[in-house]
């Protein structure tokens, strides 16, 4: 491929849509999603991005839906289509069937059009072996060729054969155009090795695996076999389980024959993608059974009506033209799948997880989650900025934090609740040297520059977050970050992620930090930024009697420009064996930076013991802060310069971290020197009581 | 058929459409016609409702527009649909395959969707022999029996099919509730014998027939004979060509056939509706040239793509169960077809007509139709009330009218261009004897009853108009009503046709009222009542300077309540042979009955000559009106009472009729009762110069 090309994923938030996206940017495509989310959901494509560590643009856009649809093709460089996007459960077709020749006839039509009408000439069709119908009815058409005259035996299998006439018609009205791949997938299981993605069907599973998967996991009472008295080994029937990432492979090799094909020569061309052995269904209960390592119950019942006793691919047709077959086993899938359900008992679907955007339009990009919603210590947080957007103790906030993204983009910024970096806090005159090389970063703050210049992390969006509840009262937000060599002027590719852990049960928040840079060495010291306002529940707006105390007096002295000069000096503050430091109406002013560790020069301090390193207590609303830290510097800030919305002290913040200027600092440079290979770390635990 | 029914019929505007509407009304169901007029035209529906003497709805809305679709049924009591919409060309289909799917099968669903919703269970699918495509290829097929396996081998077949599948998979899902009937038509040809509707394909035609009447009529040079090497009697194709009106018969057996099935007992089936007798291209050609007279002029070319050799229906299925059976055989439809090519040599579109609607919503209902439009003379006449909207001598109007329907329906009315009746000019007090029984009309006129009393035909709309060109230079327009008895306080069920024609070469417009009553007898008097202002050319608002002369000064005498005495005196106007008198500003006011002759007793007069009874002539735009009439009698009315947006003296009026309240006036009574059996017939002809 000379040059990146860009798939349109119809149905990208789907299943096989999803696997298939991952198998597309690892083979250098870039990926548009479109999914009108009726049988999906938005956190497998929050999920693919950290996953595959890059954008994905993504459309909630429903295919019938001629303006928005055409707005995708305007937006994007469309080089070519994989169109997943249809509805898709074969009993479900036999009681509305109009609902789905409507959406998936109508659906195909837009998106052909919209394709004739912007030049895209490449499209994968993800139709079925349901096509095919009981092809047992033919003698020798198992395994089944792509020659096996078609017959499908429900609403859901017509919509694919009329799709795929569609396709073929189109095509003969101009050969020298359109290159389509229709791909027949026989029975598609297990779901991505990483645990991360996989099926994840609302309401009761059509499929076995994911039945079986929750049988279980305790959801449901037992399996239904729908007949074992079928004339096969064991008496039930056979399909053809292929892995859905060898699914997902197909699609790419698929796609790139079209991409090899010659301008002028158009195709319509219909592949099985099966492994071409068939397994029953007790022997696919029996792999699974093994992968979770008991026995799961499960009762035979009755013939299930349109169920054919055999549907095995006869592959050979993909193997040659395509020269793709299946790696991996059911075994394999059984385990994969398991790994997906016991990981993600409830999917997509987390209890006390909630996502709400930014916009009326549903700007996916802009999205505000809610971890540990609805409990008693509930954390928001935001794309842009892998923002702390809202930090809720028994209900009542105790942070500050605008409710829309629009809050955070104005031009002037207080980094409410932001990831701060590649640099938080001061380097002096916006300069440093590393490997020889001189740096200026763009001056925003007097003669500095402060938390990395504009248009730095605060104000990026992030990739994710990857959501999850591993265990009771846990939840984990994990947002990733590619800020490329000079795009914040700062030298190397750098790869941040921040991983929020929220523990409701104990009413404390970790973030931690993590940074690999790859290219260049770079300066890196993050932080968050976050505001706290211990008397938002009392309804005020300023910080007034809030009683401080801190781990030590000393601090970093700083020049007129706010430039240290290298001496630790002690300041007038309450310490934890003191009388609190109260908080007045204008004083005490703190903007310092206390210093626990005078000659850290860790890179990752993750493994450092947390310490205590600031104390924050209303005695009104009886709220403490309690912030911890394995960093070997904090700044205080009572916020007497707040803006964006903010007044004056109406919060304050307290930023661990690294020295400030350390990276112009002899003594304190190592500290904050990231260099290839090596990873910087930082973990930061706000707890309340 | 208990209560009469009313069918719903998609595409009714069109040629097969339009035929089975005749066939419904006549089987005594209400039909409502929805069509997007995309291949059609609304000259048809005008035509069927002279043609079925009843108002037939019409929805100009294309079934894929679900919320004017919504309302169609909304404002409907449909109890059965006949579904004819759709693309239709076969070669078309071939070109621009998704525009077929996305019409046909989006606006089958949207139109199943509403049945849904609407409780209709009752479908008729107009369906084709092309989703059987080449019955060759298999043994045993010739002629083709319903079980013969599908294979259409064009877009247009497929979608056709695709329908088919879909509504044995809605049947399916509700088997209790839906009843579908799929008829697989042959190839239909020919017209209603009336040579008032026929097929009038846009463009160039794609059917044997239509195209050789348009070599026969000279729009095209010669038919192409698409190959002569078939393995058939003469060389060409065999196909099984089935007479329109049996295939509308088709329509009918197959919805009774519905209708007669018990409540709960669902049923989808398919139907061939053919002939079972085949013939090739050249015999079909023959039996052409012996309809024309003369020998159409042919090539052979080669062979057509997608063409087959034999398309022959088996029609037994149909026979046993519809009890339907083709009776027309092609020298019938050669015949027909003939003659609705002769009379209609440009279809529906006839040069010089030019059809408006008055409101932006094309309300249909209303509209404006223009003959010998573009030429020296034109007339626009409307539906409402079979009215004479404008008339345009040399570009110029020469009338008062309005420029909306909405102009005419103020509650003030001066009976602007209107046809006027049943009783044009007053019956004193409003009351009448006839057969021993005493009527009383609304009194809307002083103490009489004027212009048939409020809501009379010049507020009712009109069935039609039927719009003919019959010879260069000649329109003509005919409307029709049927005022029930009592409808507007009149006995007898009066049949009304009011026929304009236009002659542009002598700039003489004809006016033919015809009436036929039955149950009872009727008094009968109409008249056209157009306000004429010659001065329009010259931009003056009022009829001064107009210099008037009449045929005689023999006038009616009425008393101080407007009511004949009985007298005939002189009035002080100028006759033919004496200086014209000259209208000025205010005098002399005329509102006077003057006859021609004093003792007609005849109920029809068309026979008699027609008669010059008034002059007019404007020296200064130098045009002439002569009003000719075969009445008795003419009013002259100098409009000194105009409202209704018009200005007293705006414009003056010559009605011929018959004398003023002949029905209570012994002697002149005759002339006035219509009795069933005979028939009521006077003429009017407005000529300039």
């Amino acid at each position: 491929m000379t040059k990146q090309q860009t798939v349109l994923v119809t149905g990208g938030a789907g299943y096989i849509g999803s696997h298939t996206i991952v198998e597309l940017i690892e083979n250098g495509y870039n990926c548009v999603i479109v999914d009108n989310l009726c049988n999906s959901s938005y956190e497998s494509v929050a999920r693919l991005e950290v996953l595959c560590k890059t954008h994905i643009p993504f459309y909630h856009v429903d295919l019938c839906d001629r303006e928005p649809m055409e707005r995708i093709f305007k937006e994007n460089k469309i080089d070519s289509v994989i169109h997943f996007a249809g509805l898709k459960a074969v009993g479900e077709s036999t009681e509305i069937p109009l609902k789905y020749y409507h959406n998936n006839i109508l659906g195909t039509l837009v998106l052909l059009e919209m394709m004739q009408r912007y030049d895209v000439e490449k499209l994968v069709f993800s139709s079925s072996a349901t096509v095919y119908g009981d092809a047992t009815r033919f003698p020798d058409m198992i395994p089944i060729p792509e020659e096996c005259p078609v017959g499908p035996t429900n609403p859901y299998g017509q919509t694919k054969l009329a799709i795929e006439k569609i396709l073929a018609d189109l095509y003969n009205s101009e050969k020298e155009t359109w290159k389509f791949a229709i791909l027949r997938y026989f029975n598609p299981i297990g779901a991505h090795p990483s645990g991360l993605i996989g099926e994840d069907p609302l309401g009761i599973p059509n499929n076995l695996l994911p039945y079986m998967a929750q049988v279980a996991t305790g959801r449901r009472e037992k399996l239904n076999v729908f007949g074992n008295d079928y004339d096969t080994r064991d008496g039930t029937p056979i399909r053809d389980y292929i892995h859905v990432v060898d699914l997902a492979k197909g699609h790419i090799a698929a796609l790139k024959y079209l991409d090899a094909r010659q301008t002028g020569k158009g195709i319509c061309r219909e592949w099985n993608l099966g492994s071409g052995k068939g397994s029953t269904v007790f022997e696919v209960y029996r792999a699974f059974c093994d992968a979770v390592g008991e026995e799961i119950p499960y009762v035979v019942t009755g013939r299930r009506a349109g169920d054919v006793i055999n549907l095995t691919a006869k592959p050979d047709r993909a193997k040659q033209e395509l020269k793709w077959q299946t790696e991996l086993d059911v075994a394999t899938a059984c385990k994969d799948n398991w790994k997906w359900a016991t990981e993600n008992p409830f999917g997509y679907q987390l209890k006390g997880v909630k996502a709400d955007f930014s916009t009326h339009e549903e700007q996916y990009d802009a999205r505000f989650i809610t971890i540990g919603a609805d409990s008693k210590f509930q954390a928001t947080v935001a794309n842009l900025g892998a923002t702390l957007v809202d930090l809720k103790v028994d209900g009542e906030s105790v942070v500050l934090g605008h409710n829309c993204e629009a809050g955070y983009l104005t031009p002037d910024t207080c980094y409410a609740g932001a990831t701060v970096g590649r640099y938080a806090n001061r380097i002096a005159h916006g300069k440093f040297q590393l490997d020889g090389e001189k740096y200026q970063l763009t001056i925003n703050n007097g003669v500095n520059c402060n938390h990395g210049g504009p248009g730095s992390f605060h104000a990026k969006r992030f990739l994710g977050p990857l959501v999850q509840n591993p265990s009771k009262g846990i939840f984990t937000a994990e947002f990733m970050l590619i800020d490329e060599d000079k795009e914040t002027e700062f030298p190397g590719s750098l790869e941040v992620h921040v991983f929020y852990k929220l523990n409701v049960l104990t009413k404390s928040l970790e973030i931690e930090y993590t940074g690999k840079v790859s290219g260049k060495a770079t300066p890196i010291n993050m932080t968050n930024h976050t505001y706290f306002n211990l008397n938002k529940l009392l309804g005020k707006g300023t910080i007034e009697g809030t009683e401080l105390q801190v781990a030590t007096k000393k601090s970093v002295e700083v020049d007129k420009d706010t430039i240290p000069t290298g001496k630790i000096i002690e300041r007038d503050i309450a310490t934890f064996d003191e009388k609190p430091t109260v908080l007045g109406e204008k004083t005490p002013e703190y903007d310092y930076s206390f210093v626990t560790e005078e000659h850290s020069k860790d890179i990752d301090t993750r493994s450092k013991k947390l310490q205590l390193v600031t104390k924050a207590t209303n005695p009104e609303s009886k709220v403490t802060l309690e912030v911890l830290t394995t960093e070997p510097s904090f700044h205080v800030y009572t916020g007497d310069w707040l803006c964006a919305g903010f007044a004056p002290r109406e919060g304050f913040a307290v930023e661990p971290g690294r020295y400030v200027d350390a990276i112009n600092q002899p003594s304190w440079k190592d500290s904050v020197i990231l260099k290839p290979n090596e990873t910087y770390g930082s973990k930061i635990v706000y707890r309340f009581s």
